[in-house]
């Protein structure tokens, strides 16, 4: 088993309505790496700049994630987002986005992270997907998350990097623009007949939907009284459900298997967003995600008639 | 085991993107008496006016619903409702409303309607609910909806009716909206600081989240690929929800009954919106009830990990 993920790392300056942050640990990478960390063995792969601490990695590597292809760029800017979160946590603003390192990003894996069974390719530039995609040409479950910005200026590239993965995990707003179907469950169905056997839609607090073409699943999100900063719980999502996958290497997983991962995914990006940036991962154990898988259970299981 | 919903009996209009219309039978009484007839013994109270056919009651009669406090008012003109949706269903547009009937209407319930256990008080003036909750002062499980309107323009009336029930069901962004609380899980919290012990936030096509002071339960809505006219979903939840309830005379239900009446609302509303109006329910049998049921818990169940 081994998992190998392609995306941003980024800092990120993060104001909500209960505190703001700035230049913390973050980016696509970052919170799938940890996520995922707590199911089975990540590489990283992405760009830094020379502004990039080698604390930040070895917080990735107290979880065990390997950073051998975390690569620096020296005189590079690591890539940098602003943004805040309205009163209404679902609305959320970019105020400022500095690629730095990642303009010219041109990924090369090393022969470790190319011999990876699963892979994610988190949300950035359809055609490095690609690349990516192509370097890792041994993987059994490849994925892939995509943005707006994508669907409206690179349409025709991130279709093509959908056709050559397993899985795409996208919003679901992203589902419905990008194959302008505004039912969820067809919107899937389009997307699966251009390839991929996996559909997730992500949905915000209101949890994530699952498609396949056997059938539908769907989880609320976790209900939370104290929820800090949204920044990363889909990628954390992503992590908590393909990291699940690659840890009991069911790369063609049946639905049971995939019922399960979706309830890992909704438990850690639960964990994600009652802290700012990675705060709250960093410190979560095993033992605090079997509980909150447990109670997720508690939260959506109701009796057969009685 | 009776249960009395106090609502609107309209004619609603409706344009949606799979058809349209024209004065079909509508309005939160209807809705929400047809999905409870399929647990309980209904009674409906609401005027109508001189253009309502006999035709109309008699499919309510068909389905059980006790029809004896439907006031007919003599040269009055039924509750008139014209909108239409976008594209995407969640966007609705109110094109004209017409209080006919309504604006004058004082309730007055017939013993057998003021005997009920179960109340629910639709979506109406708040005072005409306290009104209506006053006559029917033996009810042992009280539940009230309301809408955006009531709250900007009755707000007071409103938190009068909320202290008077012993269950709110509204939409999220109505219990976001009357506490002025962005967190869900906290604005129910204090709705339920006002009085009622059970807070129900319906969620549209995400589905619902119910609220008590031992703890929240969570079901996304039924995934389909068709849906038709979401009109009357919300009512539809609600009668399948209370009617479940007074079915089984749960009038103080514990947490795994409460779950089963999410469950069973789920399901109601799910196949309201397969079709217009109440084209669907009119024709559903508990056979295909029983089989949704079954089919949710498919939905949303995971297994305990492995």
């Amino acid at each position: 088993m081994a998992l190998t993920v392609v995306g941003s790392i980024a800092f990120d300056s993060v104001r909500t309505p209960f505190g703001a942050r700035e230049r913390m640990l973050g980016g696509s990478a970052v919170h799938f790496a940890l996520a995922a960390s707590f199911f089975t063995e990540v590489r990283v792969v992405g760009p830094v700049g020379a502004d990039f601490g080698d604390e930040h990695l070895e917080m990735l590597r107290a979880r065990g994630v390997d950073t051998t292809d975390v690569e620096r760029v020296p005189g590079g800017e690591t890539f940098f987002w602003r943004g805040h979160y309205e009163v209404d946590l679902n609305v959320a603003h970019t105020d400022e986005t500095r690629l730095g390192v990642f303009a010219d990003f041109e990924p090369k894996l090393s022969e470790e992270s190319r011999a990876a069974e699963v892979l994610f390719l988190g949300n950035i530039q359809p055609e490095l997907q690609r690349r990516v995609r192509a370097q890792c040409n041994g993987a059994r479950l490849a994925a892939l998350d995509s943005m707006n910005l994508w669907i409206e200026t690179a349409r025709d590239a991130l279709v093509a990097a959908i056709r050559e993965v397993d899985c795409v995990i996208l919003n679901d707003a992203e589902v419905r623009m990008l194959t302008e179907e505004p039912n969820l469950a067809k919107a899937a169905r389009e997307l699966m007949d251009i390839g991929p056997r996996i559909v997730v839609a992500k949905r915000g607090e209101y949890g994530a939907a699952l498609f396949t073409r056997e059938g539908f699943f769907a989880l609320p999100g976790f209900l939370l009284e104290d929820v800090r900063d949204p920044t990363g719980a889909g990628d954390s999502f992503a992590g908590g459900f393909l990291g699940y996958l690659d840890g009991c290497a069911a790369f063609e997983p049946d639905a049971r298997t995939l019922q399960r991962a979706m309830a890992y995914g909704t438990v850690l990006a639960s964990f994600n967003v009652e802290e700012f940036g990675t705060e709250r991962v960093e410190r979560l154990t095993p033992e605090e995600v079997s509980q909150r898988y447990g109670e997720l259970r508690a939260l959506t299981h109701f009796d057969a008639p009685a």
